[in-house]
């Protein structure tokens, strides 16, 4: 028997048709899978009924993985592949195992010699890193900032040196609701001349993306209130 | 007048069906622009041919941007947007302004307030990173390391150091021609427990995506020689 494949399956930013973010093969071979892995079935169920699947959602295998899954539960997520079948690893939003679960799942699948094939889709931060205007050749994305607000100040004057030294564009994220407090503390902390990069509702209709030094962005903040957005940041003009 | 929009498009990373790599959308958009902005034409042109294009190729202008491109000529490249038409970004292969040019050309159009539109597609570096089973919470995408051996060496043992310290990814290209000599060097100068994730040929049929320890690829090295591919380090568990 010939063991299946894990298939990586970004999943929409947000509401949009799926013909706008998803090549049409990469629909095409999720649409044959029966079995997935997935973070929240629910959202997994609306993606799912996007795509024309080939079979009834109840004939639908998930299984999840998400924060609360412990590392010694996730190798037997890999069940069906040595099975025979084919499995989709969905993300909640974005490209899976990109600031989001899954690597530990395919650290195991290589562990395990299973063919690993990563599919082409929407990762947010791939998209605000190509419209920032910032460095490509040299990025670093960091995830989270400390909450804490002197670790956060402190972690901001870092991103600031890093760049400014090595030429480097720093990229990083916020939980939505948080966003607006974040968007506050950058303008507060950062240099006049650093610029900052906001990337709100990427792929929708609703899309926002302005570079600005943080001396322009002081007069006139956006909403960026539970907006799903990417934050990046560059103290360099050399690239 | 409206201004016309700056369209970045993603392309193929190397022979494939465009509808293995682009939404339909996307290839709707392209198909509606008249002006480009390329970095080879001759590439263009062919990428073009595949997208059912609205209008003869003859009747599409392009200009160039690439490394000789100097930047005091790089804000005329615009002049469409100013006159009303939209203009598309087009890399070589994969992501504009990522690993490629157009980082300036974009940077100049947030200062010109122009409408920036990052496209959905593929991205050899992310295709990369979500199969590496690599911490996709915390990565750093280098772009090439130094050319001559002793910095080359300095520059592997420093990401070594800096993926078990910070549990970060390390993400690096090579020209591919050099592809076989920098894997050569990762083996001899890593450590053993260090993983590296080679990914050859993302998208094509002959797509290679494993990660083994460097103790384990030393026995058996496969051939990356003039394959594009993106190395990917981790020294670190704990993601």
């Amino acid at each position: 028997m010939t063991p299946g494949k894990l298939f990586l399956i970004p999943s929409p930013l947000g509401e949009t048709r799926l013909g706008n973010i998803l090549p049409e093969n990469v629909q095409r071979r999720v649409a044959n899978l029966r079995h997935f892995i997935v973070e929240h079935p629910k959202t997994a169920r609306l993606f799912l009924k996007q795509i024309e699947c080939h079979r009834p959602l109840q004939e639908i295998e998930m299984q999840i993985l998400n924060e609360h899954t412990r590392f010694n539960e996730i190798e037997q997520l890999l069940a069906p592949v040595f099975s025979g079948y084919d499995i989709g690893l969905l993300s909640e939003a974005g490209c899976p195992a990109i600031a989001d679960p899954g690597a530990n799942l395919v650290h195991i699948a290589h562990q395990k010699n299973v063919t690993i094939v990563p599919l082409v889709g929407p990762s947010s931060i791939f998209l605000a890193l190509m419209a920032s205007g910032f460095n490509g050749q040299n990025f670093h994305f960091h995830g989270y900032l400390p909450v804490k607000d002197d670790l956060k100040i402190r972690a901001i004057h870092n991103l600031e040196e890093q760049s400014a030294k090595m030429s480097q564009t720093q990229i990083f994220i916020e939980a939505p609701y948080r966003n607006q407090k974040l968007l506050e503390t950058l303008v507060k902390y950062c240099k006049d001349e650093t610029e900052l990069c906001i990337a709100s509702n990427l792929t929708l209709e609703s899309e926002y993306i302005i570079t600005k030094s943080i001396k322009t962005w002081k007069s006139n903040l956006p909403d960026i209130n539970k907006k799903p957005t990417v934050f990046l940041l560059s103290n360099s003009n050399i690239f």
